[in-house]
């Protein structure tokens, strides 16, 4: 019986790097790109209500207000809150400041709801199909499972396993995801590959023993700031370093 | 924008049932053919080693060994053990019994894992592929996440998302595994079937209100005792009535 390359040992790549088994991506800047999706989901929303804004300054804005959101509920400084809810509450908090606050509470939902559709980099889809011939792929992301499984569905990831950040109701860099997420998948962290546009996220992912993929994105992090098992230009390239 | 059906409210079916939106799916037994999977599987284990037996025989007794194995776990006196543990154990007191107990521990794993590869039976991929298209598919399961994982990988099943019991660390039909998977949904449970060739599985999932679909399988329970949301002969069946 021939078993699949991932499930088979991790045998040495060309210059001595374990190959990996498995492959866990960040979403939001990794997989999906955001901006352009809000963008587009946010102007149509305000435009039914009559209203006009500077689009990418408000959603770049929406973005940055994340992790200042996330970082209580983190530290254990209040308790879990998923992110339909924090988006809910930053939203509310940007409204004014881009004269629209007269949307209604249906509008704002639907503006929230624009997190579960974003679309994918445009080497999303076959990068991760590439890649999945030959690995297990699974987001591991702060959104919500539903959130992922949405963004899946709607954006043709195609995801092996999702773990959303509600499974252990904490957020990244957090221990609990990356280590929940291998025991759930009862694999070695070197076997597993983190793969992320976010320095934060690499790097613990590194203090855990996972090995670690950088790829450039538009809108993340401009450069890696330590060293990594690979660093890629996007999906596609990744494909291509690890032979798929 | 237009939404897919499974994103949209709940509207009636011919019949007065509201349409699901996402559809849970029991594995072994019900998604997956474990009797002539691992009769293949562990015939040819076997057979390398020199060694033959009544197979079927010696599979149907091993899964009947499960459900005694599990209750301890479930019923809170054993601390969680998961599938590929107890089928180890079970294993192990089985193979005196067909004169099989000189086979190693390396053979003996590798029969172990035969559960990870199990495939669908004849209508599994193209009914799950039709209603896919229009639902969310998840898998909630009694087997680890990973053995999941495994399994829809070799025998292409194409779950939108994957729930083991690793995640509750019990075992269905505890409760803990249907409202565990309706809060990662964020789903309310009217909107949710339980698909299952077991009577337990679904009389457990009606009591938290979700929707039930019976399965008939030639080796699981042969037949519903309860009244059940949809009944059908197989996935394709269940497709159809769902309008797939």
């Amino acid at each position: 019986m021939s078993e699949p390359a991932y499930l088979e040992g991790a045998p040495l790549q060309p210059g001595g790097k374990a190959a990996p088994t498995t492959l866990l991506f960040d979403t939001f800047g990794t997989t999906a790109d955001w901006k352009s999706s809000l963008v587009e989901h946010c102007a149509a929303i305000a435009a039914a209500a009559g209203l006009r804004a500077d689009w990418p300054a408000f959603v770049t804005e929406w973005r940055s207000l994340y992790q200042p959101a996330i970082a209580p509920v983190r530290d254990g400084q209040r308790l879990w809150a998923d992110f339909d809810e924090l988006h809910r509450e930053t939203l509310d908090t940007l409204l004014p400041k881009y004269a629209l606050n007269t949307l209604s509470d249906a509008d704002r939902d639907h503006m929230v709801y624009g997190w579960h559709l974003l679309h994918g980099w445009p080497d999303t889809v076959q990068g991760l199909t590439r890649l999945r011939q030959r690995h297990i792929l699974g987001a591991l992301s702060n959104g919500t499972t539903r959130q992922l499984v949405d963004m899946a569905k709607r954006s043709a990831f195609p995801w092996d396993v999702i773990f959303g950040a509600d499974q252990w109701q904490t957020y990244k860099p957090a221990p609990a995801l990356y280590l929940g997420a291998l025991k759930l998948l009862k694999a070695p962290a070197s076997s597993v590959v983190m793969v992320a546009a976010h320095n934060n996220d690499l790097q613990a992912a590194q203090n855990h023993g996972l090995q670690t993929a950088f790829i450039h994105r538009p809108t993340e992090d401009p450069a890696p700031t330590a060293r990594y098992t690979y660093i890629a230009t996007d999906f596609n390239d990744l494909a291509t370093q690890l032979g798929c």
